[in-house]
């Protein structure tokens, strides 16, 4: 029940093992748990504890190290031999006597790794300081060298079948929204808007289902628009407030972001005018997505409008996006900023968010799209324009 | 709008001092998310970036380092004075050419703090190996030591108004559970069940809404039980298996975590008599526990009723549990286990998570507890028994 072919996971790891040679690795350690899924398969909600894969230059399967109650899981969800499954005892666990990394260098000299060139993915949430202290200690003939992003940059084109979950992901995020914009009114708990989203998110449509999103839903009202990421309270809507919605849909892992604002009541004229320069900000950066144009090219896009109006934006506008585990959907790799020179290639796919904030309240409305063979194709199909719910017009539905 | 006093953060403050000065720490620095809650109130799903709060042990208040984006967040959620929320600029995020550690490193160097003995969290999922390296590079005068688990250990008694927050996350998991049993039946997808799940979990009662519990909804079910971290699917449940509901209410960050098994249709005469079994354990367990008992008691008395009946499990049966983020809902500290020899004292709390897995279903029946002054009290409130769903007798509908 694989969701890729053993033939894309076998590409995946060779292009793993040809960046290893050219960075002059020979085993590579991978701990973020969206390069293990990516390259094995492995999905569990396992990674508050240690667990790896050891990529070998020269072997052609990796193994996985990870906790005994781990160890099925890895059976049923990955294309590895069982006996490449290879588990630490529960008493590792959370000791004050005991560590995984001792556990892993046991390993890795049982199997003659010990006095190798080793990567290791040093912005992994998921492998501590701790743990890499204990690695090195137990192992002093092996060298040991940064390999961040390494895997991630073999993720940034997506194959066809990757495009495919994230297209479902882009369907379940359309009803997810819907019910967003249908739950949100005056008088209305935060928390029983999110239950309804969540609800939905995960629910799927009715021929597939959906899947825990790597971010839990931002929707922060009111002057909390200008706190991107407080999460919800049980506080009740009031109307004449403004409404930004970041959510995504999730199927096999894979992520399709979409942000959109909603105005309780009449929003300002002002409000009105801004959110009609972020779309058009939106449609100009579209616009000039295609294969060799650079990411930093596509922040000058957006830019250009905002400065035509006055207005100014300091962060990215948006970042490659797809498989992704807690605690962020981003991939770490390209950006949609001033100094990002990633050139596009077609299947790279990115979440482009640009917002513009003022002092009581902000803009936000996003799309998740993919770099086609000529241009741009939005994964995400939801009316791109500030949704208007106000009870002395009819309100907007869709 | 903190959800403690000022006096329970600062008393909060004077025991992280007090176990830094036993240690020879004189500055702090906290990242994990749940440390830098219980510290400064800060409450933003910004962990995925870097982000800190630097404890000096001679100054009344930490400082907050972290994102431009999220600065307002900590602003609007700490005690801090505003003039100790001081953020780095945009362009720092996810930067190839930047690091956040560069800046945080340029304050603590112009605030006096850069040839001090400074104590990091090693073992934090939020403070990569990368950042660490970087800091240490930018502060070659200062002495760094490991001070990982230090204000989890501050965080395992509880004060009150915490054990408040815990009994209402236990009303919500109440909730919670019996929208499970009530979801999870023959040719729905898990899904759907799990979609109903979250959305309860979310909304909370009537009086107080629910936050994001730190774990997702588990819901192993079948031959599955035997892989107690893999997660929902599209699959439609079957007559005749087990489910295993694991979940957890959250209100303001605390945690209150239950688990129950689900029978789909009469259990096998083994299945019910394990689920007595594990009943007796757990019952057992909760007996023994009261101030100065220690955890490994505890889990003595559970082993003594299961080896009665011939049967053995080698992983741990509980741990500490109160305030937390994704990925965990344990606090990382005492777990009730054999070896474990920390002494119980009045509110303190824990997830007692006993369960016995078998070739084809597993049964696991949970309780979070709270250690009185003179013995236990079952935060959570739901039959403590194997839920059998069965057509041809009336469904047990609490």
């Amino acid at each position: 029940m694989l969701p890729f072919s053993l033939k894309e996971y076998k590409k995946r790891l060779d292009q793993t093992k040809k960046s290893m040679q050219e960075k002059g690795i020979e085993v590579l350690i991978v701990t973020n748990p969206s390069n293990m899924n990516y390259l094995s398969g492995f999905n569990c909600w396992s990674f508050y504890v240690d667990q790896m894969l050891v990529v070998m230059v020269d072997e052609d399967q990796p193994i996985w190290i990870g906790r005994q109650m781990d160890a099925n899981a890895a059976k049923a969800t990955t294309w590895l031999y069982h006996e490449n499954i290879i588990p630490y005892p529960e008493d590792y666990v959370q000791s004050k006597t005991k560590h995984p990394s001792e556990f892993a260098a046991q390993i890795l000299t049982q199997i003659g790794q010990s006095n190798r060139s080793i990567g290791i993915e040093m912005n992994s949430y998921f492998f501590s300081i701790k743990s890499y202290e204990c690695l090195k200690r137990n192992l002093p003939n092996a060298t040991f060298s940064d390999a961040s992003l390494l895997v991630n940059y073999v993720r940034i084109i997506k194959s066809d079948q990757e495009i495919e979950y994230m297209k479902k992901a882009a369907k379940i995020v359309e009803i997810g929204m819907q019910t967003a914009v249908n739950s949100i009114q005056e008088g209305v708990r935060e928390c029983d808007a999110v239950g309804d989203i969540y609800r939905d998110l995960v629910r799927g449509t009715d021929d597939f289902g959906g899947d825990y999103p790597a971010i839990v839903p931002m929707l922060p009202s009111g002057r909390n628009t200008s706190t991107p990421h407080i999460t919800w309270t049980d506080r009740k809507y009031t109307n004449n407030q403004m409404v930004i919605i970041e959510i995504a849909g999730c199927h096999q892992r894979y992520h399709a972001p979409l942000a959109r604002t909603v105005s309780l009541g009449m929003p300002s004229e002002e409000a009105l005018d801004v959110s009609k320069v972020v779309v058009e900000g939106l449609n100009a950066a579209l616009d000039v997505v295609k294969p060799g144009v650079t990411c930093e090219e596509i922040e000058f896009a957006w830019s250009k409008i905002i400065s035509q109006h006055g207005l100014v934006k300091e962060s990215r506008v948006g970042y490659s996006v797809g498989l992704s585990y807690p605690p962020d959907w981003g991939e770490h790799t390209a950006s949609i900023r001033k100094g990002d020179l990633t050139v596009l290639e077609p299947n790279m796919t990115f979440h482009l968010i640009p917002g513009l904030w003022f002092e009581d309240y902000g803009i936000e409305i996003s799309e998740t799209f993919r770099v086609t063979e000529t241009g741009c194709e939005v994964l995400t199909n939801f009316p791109r324009e500030l949704i208007i719910k106000d009870d002395t017009i009819s309100t907007l539905i869709i």
